[in-house]
């Protein structure tokens, strides 16, 4: 059990003692915390905390921690989640035609920068079936028009319940979801968009860019909701562009900001480092 | 004369020939170029083009040089306009209560890094008085409301006039200048606006960019037109900031780019390296 | 006594139940934390810790916290320092020829940017006498050659000592201070070296830099220390640059990047948000 | 033949009349430029070009181009190669035990980011032979040790020859080669270097970065010279850093960087938009 360790994210009203209760009740237990960090939001009066401490040594056994926690989180409202970084979980990559997020996740998957099981690739077109299958990962292929798109949205829930996804990453997927089937997985998809969010929300943005005469592009991940490109920002990045760059430029310098910021946001997740709050996130980076 | 440079800026239809005409009619006069550059819009099918060279051992007499382009430029319908390195451009800034990039700008003109001069600052509030006047720069105090602003606006355009102003800074003047102003001075207003646009357009954008969580923040320098924050952009910069930046921590880090932005935009079109075509331009740096 | 808080800056060996300890302490004397972060640096085992709260309704009066605090200090064998925000450190900052920093900190200053006294320029040169004039600060001409460099730092440091200075900026100070004079401001001395540390220590780093062909020029900000350019960074930046861009050009752009690097290093030190330990800063941002 | 444009690179002494020579050339012969930029090192006295026009209506025959070139060449002393973009350039790729360069150039190529063929990767260890293979990509295992480093470095030659490789692509491989063997491919082979230099050159470069507490790290890709990290730069970037990130976290971030900039420097290369003089580059972007 030696490296393996529990990650607290707290969040609630804003009060005193709250640093010290935590702290205090993870010193009497004998933790070892390699990591703490808190935030805390004057204006909205929220207190948001990280904490990750080492189980070898811990007073306390695995199995028991939460029920031992309770009675803090109880006195302070708070709103919580216990994770161990033992837990592997489970991700499902959607895509459509474009290839260049999917084949960056997959690299780094594979060569380990995730602690992750990819189990599904699902898209509306055939044209990322070779990718997956390379990686050995099972391809859904589910075409989506007018008439099929509420009854292959069912099947991808289907699909994600069956496959117990814990996080679904929207890497260039270019239909949009319905509210339901977002509203299922609070702050469980991750979408990339190929803007500067709030500039050039919705269809083409490169192409809006090139048009409004920008000097700066860039790149946005989030968490996807209700609301097309509205959701919680988890990480942006921008590259510079001049009257030289072409539509064809954008696209080709913004394929390496969707790659890289995509790719920033799926690991901050995997290690527990993004807390929501309202509209926001704190990433304890 | 020696070191006094002439700078042609054209734009026209893009035609076979172009960069051969123009460069031979320097060669041919023995024109020695010290900056040469142009651009060509494919999809709008538009040449642009600055080139500089030195007066000194040049065949064609200064005051004949435009008349002897002139053929040229007919026979390829060019716009362009031929300016002197030795004229030295007059500049009116206007500020309202917000002096950094007010300190900013005439402090790269103390100290040399602007060849201009600059006879006026214009204000709706007294608070920069001393600033303007501990720089020698007349100050006028020109407060705006609903009733006065049309009247006042007549009393800012007469000040320009008489001081044969050529470029006007708003260097975060927060009254919107009338229709007609603006378009009588096209190309010749430059604003500083406190977000990346066209994210977070017209009041507020600090606030606007903390509400929606960004995770990164800008600063916009645009030629004015009549449409609020949507003239053709000629500089733009970012800084990244967090969840634990407040609004307050927003603005402090605006400020530095708004300086720095404004800056590089004034130069730039100071130095004639700044084109307009369409809602864009092309920056010869 | 509303809003005036107090800081604990502190760092010691890496033990359990430090942040429990202090904030233990903060709780049960009712202190409300308006900001508290923390670092441990796993290879060294060193914690270091930045705590701020209200004196306002803390149970402990003002000139007995330090008192109070003694203990838990001594059972974790803690550096710290106690600082209030009332209070207004005093700078003097050193300069040579180029102005450009100087008058940024003098613009900022004036504008309310910073908490702070500056009573006192020292310079090398006449130049910038006219500038300290303007804002009303004492100007202290002090010419070095071979012969009366260590007469003239012995005058300096008597001017810094007569004015109480906790802090001097060199602002573009291009002579070498002695080691000894350095020693003695151990982290109070704050110099902007115009290149991108480690790289172009030392002399003429624009002309290093243009000679290499580097396409990122940049700017640190560091604390004095007896070697050259070799003491704790507390903050850097960097701006892109081409085959176009002359040694001028660097000069130019570098101007931008050392006021502003050099202005946030300052701001961070008063806000009392950077810890030095070994050779490196922790910054609270 | 439609849309194969014929690219000039060229370099001389600067001379008046260049560039009314070349376009003139161009004119004549009914060229449809679609690129053309041209330097000047006005220190060094060198004129730098690179024009691209469409074969398709060119009055000269693919085959003469350079024949009918040479005249000017000559008169100006011109160094220049022709290229035609329909040539498939031959790109080998050498690396170690870090696989995410390999990945993520060979995703790149794979969709279609790239012109070239890649037939060859080059491995002083196995690990990167699943990668290679699954790109269907030959793997030449050459481990090297002190005894065997000249005969495997003579086996490495023969390859790259029999293979006509035109682009060597060091993608983190980390053995030393020959001056013999790197002088015989000047400009052809392309190095990434995992810290901003001239900073940390040599090996362990973030573990150097982490010692001297920089704020931020870089990466760099540069031509192979026969002194060590040292070649004309071709591309860098960087990304901020703090406390919080330990060696591994500056692995991790250096990571993504090396990436991109070695992406962009051989893409850069292979678009035929860099030229080198002295120990710089030129990159026409």
């Amino acid at each position: 059990m030696a490296n393996v360790t529990a990650v607290l994210l707290l969040s609630c009203r804003d009060q005193k003692g709250l640093v010290a209760q935590v702290s205090d009740f993870l010193y009497r237990n004998n933790g070892n915390i390699v990591h703490a960090d808190q935030h805390t939001d004057r204006e909205e009066g929220v207190f948001l905390q990280r904490v990750e401490w080492e189980l070898d040594g811990f007073a306390i056994e695995r199995g028991r921690i939460a029920a031992e926690f309770q009675p803090i989180a109880e006195r302070f409202g708070m709103e919580w989640t216990l994770r161990f970084s033992d837990y592997v979980p489970r991700v499902a990559i959607m895509v459509s035609r474009l290839q260049h997020c999917l084949y960056d996740l997959l690299a780094r998957w594979r060569l380990g920068e995730y602690r992750a099981d990819i189990p599904l690739v699902i898209s509306n077109h055939e044209d990322a079936r070779g990718v997956a299958e390379e990686f050995g990962i099972a391809y859904a292929h589910l075409p989506v028009d007018a008439a099929t798109k509420m009854q292959q949205e069912a099947r991808i829930d289907e699909l994600l319940q069956r496959e117990r996804i814990d996080l679904v990453v929207l890497a260039r997927y270019m239909q949009i979801l319905s509210d339901s089937f977002v509203a299922k997985r609070r702050n469980r998809i991750i979408n990339i968009h190929h803007s500067f969010l709030p500039a050039f929300a919705g269809a083409r943005p490169y192409h809006k860019a090139y048009e409004r005469g920008v000097k700066i592009i860039g790149a946005t991940a989030h968490y996807a909701t209700a609301e097309l490109d509205q959701g919680p920002i988890i990480e942006q990045d921008v590259a510079r562009v001049s009257h030289r760059d072409s539509v064809d430029d954008l696209i080709r310098k913004g394929r390496d900001l969707e790659k890289v910021v995509l790719a920033r946001a799926v690991e901050l997740h995997l290690r527990n480092r993004v807390l929501v709050y309202g509209n926001k996130t704190v990433v304890f980076d």
